[in-house]
């Protein structure tokens, strides 16, 4: 059973979940969501969000798995700045991806020490972490029917894949709000889902 | 001309020193220098040896600290396959600048911690670190006079490269094989004087 804070305390949102899970649709209607409300919120995504030619560098070039690691941590050491900045200044932040893409990626996908993993993501960041996490989970079939041109991380071995969802399913029993949401469903009755965990809260 | 087996433990040497310092200018004489005499000897430079996308990147855009930071452990994590290859095949590497680069800029000249930044250093290599390293010292005028187009790195304050320069001179009396050269020396002084210490090794 997860923890509840205060909803005061969820500013800073991630959406997660495999490549094809649905994230980035659902994390752009819980966006609008949200300014429908009345909250100034800010939208960012990882990597790229700070820097579009970070993301090119990093999706579309083969690089070794250290190279990939370091890449992503620059690409979020620069993101974290502006999302910090966005915070101060009263906004909520929803993410496309945060430091937990690189806990199940590049700890649990490629298997790079989790401990080290968080340590370096904190420096990154400055300490500074996701309040609330939803996490869409698929099967290998269904991201293979959805994911039409892959880029490079995207091309890694249905085994890997299997170990980044295994990794989202073991950060959702251990992280505090990791939701972790069926992400086969209809797109509809998932952002229902969301929803109704924000009004729990 | 037969060809001759490294000096058993001086088989990755790298030339430091601030910018300006001349050690681009003597690495490539003393690759030379080496060939001439038989070596196999393969020639890189950090950043953008593996990857001159990376290098791009790196020198002429704006980061943060901690960006700059991952994007040199990037390109490192990458280089240092490649000279962990041609190490392998028993050649000589030449290199012009290496972790130490690191440890004086980010670590003397930015303020972090020089024992985090050996670690992570050290993760990005897999444990390699060059053997012997020739690192040349001027002083803020000299460099001033000799930068004439200033990258990114190279427009950081007189007091960042002060601190820069500091943090080499204790590196030189710290690490072993770390051999400190007045680099306001004519350059065929200077490149005498390394070939001196080369075979007094």
């Amino acid at each position: 059973m997860h923890q509840r804070s205060p909803k005061s305390s969820f500013k800073y949102i991630a959406f997660e979940g495999i490549d094809g899970s649905g994230k980035t649709t659902q994390a752009k209607r819980f966006y609008s969501y949200l300014q429908n409300l009345g909250y100034n919120v800010f939208y960012t995504k990882e990597p790229g969000g700070a820097d579009e030619r970070l993301r090119e560098l990093i999706l579309n070039h083969r690089w070794n798995k250290k190279s990939e690691l370091f890449l992503f941590l620059a690409d979020r050491a620069l993101n974290s700045d502006i999302i910090r900045i966005r915070l101060d200044e009263g906004n909520l932040v929803v993410s496309d991806r945060s430091m937990f893409s690189t806990l199940a990626y590049q700890g649990f996908g490629e298997g790079f020490d989790l401990d080290f993993l968080f340590e370096l993501n904190l420096f990154a960041t400055g300490g500074l972490k996701p309040d609330l996490i939803f996490c869409f989970d698929i099967d290998m079939e269904t991201m293979k029917e959805r994911v039409k041109n892959p880029d490079v991380i995207e091309l890694k071995s249905k085994e890997f894949f299997e170990r980044v969802r295994n990794g989202y399913i073991h950060l959702a029993e251990t992280e505090r709000d990791f939701f972790l949401i069926d992400g086969r469903k209809a797109e509809d009755e998932i952002f229902e889902e969301v929803k109704r965990i924000w009004e729990s809260l």
